[in-house]
């Protein structure tokens, strides 16, 4: 094996890229902060106990283990950040109101996942805890499309449910939970088949409303159809409610609302309003979410929760490559006072100044400058160089 | 055990700390960009063959391996990055000139390491590949003052070595590596009577010479000391003028220069120029580095190369925190048009604009807000509010 191959799904990012990423990953960020989230960073390995307690088995097999050789334990490499910010409003920052969490950092996943089929996605996203209202996810809502706006997508598209609503209307009946994930992902396939031959021992009006679940996907106008098809509990009429609010909520900002009631996609720590993003040109969803009322109850304190989170490597992988760069090259003297002031004054103001060394004359076309430092009548000045590699930039150090 | 237990030496960042690493992360990485410095993100995650061949046995027991389930071999979590920016410089970049690369990322340990005794260090680094002579040791270092200048930190002390020196002085006396590294770590922590038990087979002169390195620290002045006392080889003597040079070319700069050519230390891939920077008030170096051309062999491509990291994690740890921040508290409501472009406004010019949800009266004092957005005879004003618990701010969203 070349000792240079790196693993299958796994991949450097190179320096276009690189700066495209760091320029989206600052503008997200700072997005967030003045929304009022503040950015944590949670580490890269915990214990297993931590990383997956509560949240299901395809999270635990996503996940790298290594034995700590400190105490023998079981620990893990983060394959979702989530679940870690729940942690930290749990029991670091322990505030009885609102917290608003935001990160950006790698995760690692064992098989290739997400938009760009990676085992290292670059997750940034933002967390709301302690709030139950569909308030806090409209706010989660409009900053996730906000977010994506500022990457520079332009018309997205919402896809939205509510987990409350199958888990509402199977409540109590007696299925299993290997039944349960069957009929989840019957629905999710819209394969109303399947749902009557998984569901033939509920009764039939129970299986008429599951199959409705399926066709109860378009426009807001779905969710009166819904309110007429469905049974009329409280609960479900407290979801349709909430859904509709959240089409009001989103009605000014530049994307096309959808709802689906009959996906059910997520983590399976989900547990009211999720919704996914999309756009044209990209395969998957851009960027995911929704409510996890319980995770903080595996770590000793409930609390309700809602946020959204995408993989800023995949996105950026299908977003068009960045501009040329432009920089310009100046002597390699460190002891000529003056030309230290110009090269510092240049680089104040945000110019590239890569200082030339001995012996790289002919390979000065690969440094990407297209100006010079020179003197002329005894000032420093930068002039236009086309052809660098046939210049006398000036004395070199000794 | 508890859930929401961290390891031993794995640390949450929280936000006042996190806001602190991210600014000076991007001060870092603003500073390398316009010295021509690019950009690139190497994988959390390789092969073991790739992150450790010939690079020694301290970083592969440092290195947490995991089996990739795709292929069945052992891969590694990363434990350092600068061999990760050789291999891109060697094979993925392929100039033939010089490549500048920086990057800024956690690496894991399996043992406590570096300036904050963790298993997690930030490394933020740059790296010089392609020349072999001082002005790129030079340019390196000079990059490394300033960055730690712009981290904040006062007066610095940077110890240089040259390990070419005693590879030279050692060359061809036929000893093993064992004695090798024996005489290495006797040097380091200058024992004379360490370095002539283990020298015992050594001649009389070689010895003396070995010995002599102990004494080798001071000012610029041990140079001249150092070119009586050392053999007049053309390998020593090119090594003191190298180290003469980088003494002028750091002349301008806030830095007490030390050399101690009996300091060793460095991963074991260093081949000639090493450093360390030392401040007031840290017990360890905060930035180390140094010249390491044998590395890119090891990916198919020999390539000169110098470069330093910090443990950003680390030095923000021992920095005085961060002051209090400000935050303007706004209405829930976002189907007010007004209000919205208001609030847009602030969050455009940077400001804070945490927007209330209902119920949260009386825990606004938690956010850290200091202002509201208020509407005072038709438009939407920022107060000064210091009791929020006992306003009313205006409509809450329904």
């Amino acid at each position: 094996m070349r000792n240079w191959l790196l693993p299958e799904y796994i991949e450097d990012v190179l320096p276009a890229e690189a700066a495209r990423v760091e320029q989206l990953r600052r503008s997200l960020l700072d997005l967030f902060r003045v929304h009022g989230y503040q950015y944590v960073i949670p580490p890269m390995m915990e214990y297993m106990e931590s990383l997956t307690t509560g949240i299901g088995h395809d999270l635990d097999l996503a996940t790298f283990k290594v034995v700590d050789q400190l105490t023998g334990k079981l620990m893990g490499i983060r394959s979702d950040i989530t679940p870690q910010t729940a942690r930290i409003d749990a029991h670091m920052l322990n505030n009885q109101g609102v917290t608003r969490l935001c990160y950006a950092g790698s995760v690692l996943r064992t098989e290739p996942d997400g938009l760009a089929r990676s085992r290292e996605p670059l997750h940034v996203g933002a967390e709301l805890y302690g709030h139950a209202g569909v308030a806090s996810d409209i706010e989660i809502q409009r900053l996730m499309i906000k977010a994506l706006h500022a990457v520079g997508l332009g018309t997205l598209y919402i896809d939205i449910s509510h987990v409350g609503i199958f888990d509402s209307l199977i409540d109590g009946v007696g299925i299993g939970e290997l039944q349960e994930q069957e009929l989840y992902a019957a629905l999710q396939s819209k394969d109303q088949a399947a749902v009557r031959q998984l569901g033939q021992t509920l009764s039939p009006d129970l299986l008429d409303v599951l199959c409705a679940l399926v066709e109860l996907n378009g426009g807001v106008e779905i969710l009166d159809t819904a309110a007429i098809r469905l049974p009329k509990t409280d609960k479900i009429q407290k979801a349709l409610d909430d859904l509709k609010k959240i089409a009001t909520g989103l009605a000014d900002l530049d994307v096309k609302v959808c709802f689906d009631l009959a996906e059910l996609r997520g983590y399976h720590y989900h547990s009211g309003i999720v919704f996914a993003v999309y756009a044209e040109g990209y395969s998957g969803p851009l960027a995911r979410g929704g409510r996890y009322d319980e995770v903080g109850a595996i770590f000793g304190r409930a609390r309700p929760a809602t946020g959204f989170s995408l993989d800023l490597r995949g996105v950026v992988a299908s977003l068009p490559a960045a501009g040329k760069t432009s920089a310009i090259l100046a002597p390699a003297v460190f002891t000529d006072a003056s030309l230290t002031v110009a090269i510092e004054r240049l680089r104040s103001q945000g110019a590239v100044v890569i200082q030339d060394l001995p012996g790289q004359e002919d390979y000065r076309a690969e440094l990407g400058c297209d100006r010079i430092l020179t003197k002329q009548d005894g000032e420093w000045v930068v002039v236009t160089a086309p052809e660098l590699s046939n210049l006398s930039i000036g004395s070199i150090h000794e």
